[in-house]
């Protein structure tokens, strides 16, 4: 498992232990992990703080050529939002954990030049599987349905 | 002037006001306005609170249904993260102030079913270009250049 994601699984699970959703993220840069974070939700009663734009907020404010160096790991798929937060940063790899349970906006990002992998990892899709049966309208608010 | 242009305009001086950058929004729902924002790169320390998402957050957790009927204001085009937030909420509308200093996703907004209408307000062209003289390395990072 590559150390990276599962720090990103250690957010994802650490979200869900404190009643939020089970998504995680880190951001990483020269083999560094600059920012984590995890849906906030429920814990926050926020609105944007999926688990990738708390990853972004986390690592603080960083020089543009951070960003184009950088690479993001999710857990889950990205949302438009945090596809469009990729885009306006310019981060130029995504590895994302899974995409069966939620399909971002991957084609977009594919579209505007980002390498995006898919680990098709079983625990992400477990976490997310087990999440969406026990709240499904949690999970639908997240995802604006 | 339309009332909440003049709100998201407001917001924008007050972003000035505190050394921020003058960019902000009103999520208005049966003509009331549910959250206002501004930037706060500067305040906050902060990658992701644009005026936009600034706002969004402000209005806290809505269902749904609300996200569908409620305009978003706007001083400037908005950048692809929030353009991304508006899609994934599923905002059909938006009212921009004017998008000569910066041409945002208004493309991809409308290709995606979003009204976008653009004002061209004076005073929201004046408060960029007058914010981008004084601070480009400041702007320059709030759209990842």
């Amino acid at each position: 498992m590559d150390v990276f994601m599962q720090a990103a699984i250690d957010e994802a699970q650490l979200g869900r232990e404190e009643g939020g959703i089970p998504i995680g993220s880190v951001l990483v840069h020269n083999n560094q992990i600059i920012g984590r974070g995890h849906n906030r939700r429920v814990q926050k009663g926020s609105a944007i703080l999926h688990g990738e734009m708390d990853a972004l907020e986390n690592a603080g404010r960083q020089p543009a050529g951070v960003y184009r160096e950088a690479t993001l790991y999710t857990t889950l798929s990205p949302c438009p939002m945090c596809s469009g937060a990729i885009l306006l940063y310019g981060i130029k790899r995504v590895i994302v954990g899974e995409n069966q349970t939620f399909m971002g906006e991957e084609a977009l990002l594919k579209k505007s030049g980002v390498d995006v992998q898919v680990l098709h990892n079983d625990n992400c899709v477990k976490m997310m599987r087990d999440f969406i049966q026990d709240s499904p309208e949690l999970w639908n608010e997240d995802i604006g349905v």
